[in-house]
């Protein structure tokens, strides 16, 4: 007789925590999003210890596997600088022929896609809504509501982050705070 | 100035309803499940057309894509058959060296996982739990409950489904309502 042994990774549907052993943390502030933002000047004057994200994250195998999966859920803090709704970073996949599905937990927003030759596409994420980012496409998530937005991920472990391809060339357009909503603004 | 387009699936993270354009369903009765279940002759005196599970599932790439990913929801429904739970057919992957995420919605039961030399992990699953499959490991999922066991799942493109190992060689334990709750019995 075997026994039933207890699970010990929590993913909560409803909040969207992460959370128990080998679930790691990171936190980003407006500190780690130099040059992120089209108004610096705005971001630099503001207090540089500002949350601005946070993510959990599962990795049960190493970087770089083949075959296995990563398991995370980010909180997006709302907020402006200047007139652009706070985001991620945002990032390719390293491998970059590699896949990720988000689904929205909480809040809402828009989640920038943008393909190698910096065509835009922007997908509205709010609560229950699912989406499929194929590979070769840069993807960054933008709070456009007024409380956290919260966001799950599941990706392949060999995929890898490119920041610095964004982090160089940025996207192709920014999301930002208009008269009657959110409006995307390329170039 | 990009419009910014609603999300077209929903994944609904409370009650695990999947639906929108190109999500598949398959329902499996207790017709599909000869030979799944100890009691052959259990199984076979009740109604073949019993609903045993249904599946739904967003494949936004073709099968055996690399790099790619699918992501599903089960509905695993509560029954007996003899003293052994209603459970799924189970299967490894083809791919024998890709992984899987399951994670709770609605419901209880146990995850069984089965590796290669037919050694039997069986994990507790329940609202609200995460489960990472790693390759080389079957996987079959019964529901101990009294009601519908819903859980998600994310895998690779090109994992593929291995039905045929296990039909033939079945899983090297059973879930069996016992006294006091399930009980895993071996071989």
């Amino acid at each position: 007789m075997s026994t039933i042994v207890p699970a010990t990774i929590d993913f909560d549907g409803v909040t969207g925590l992460l959370k128990g052993p080998g679930v790691l943390q990171q936190f980003r502030t407006l500190s780690d999003l130099v040059g992120v933002f089209e108004d610096e000047a705005a971001r630099s004057s503001m207090d540089p210890a500002t949350p601005a994200y946070s993510v959990r994250t599962l990795l049960p195998v190493p970087e770089g596997k083949e075959g296995g999966l990563f398991f995370g859920c980010t909180y997006l803090q709302p907020g402006l600088v200047g007139d652009e709704y706070f985001m991620t970073k945002g990032h390719f996949h390293s491998n970059r022929d590699t896949a990720e599905f988000y689904w929205g937990i909480e809040g809402e927003g828009v989640l920038l896609l943008m393909a190698e030759d910096r065509t835009i596409r922007a997908e509205q994420i709010r609560k229950g809504s699912l989406h499929y980012i194929p590979g070769w496409t840069a993807h960054r998530m933008v709070n456009t509501g007024d409380t956290v937005l919260t966001f799950g991920a599941c990706w392949p472990s060999d995929a890898g982050h490119d920041y610095e391809t964004i982090r160089r060339e940025g996207f192709a357009a920014r999301v930002k705070k208009g008269p009657d909503g959110p409006l995307v603004v390329e170039g």
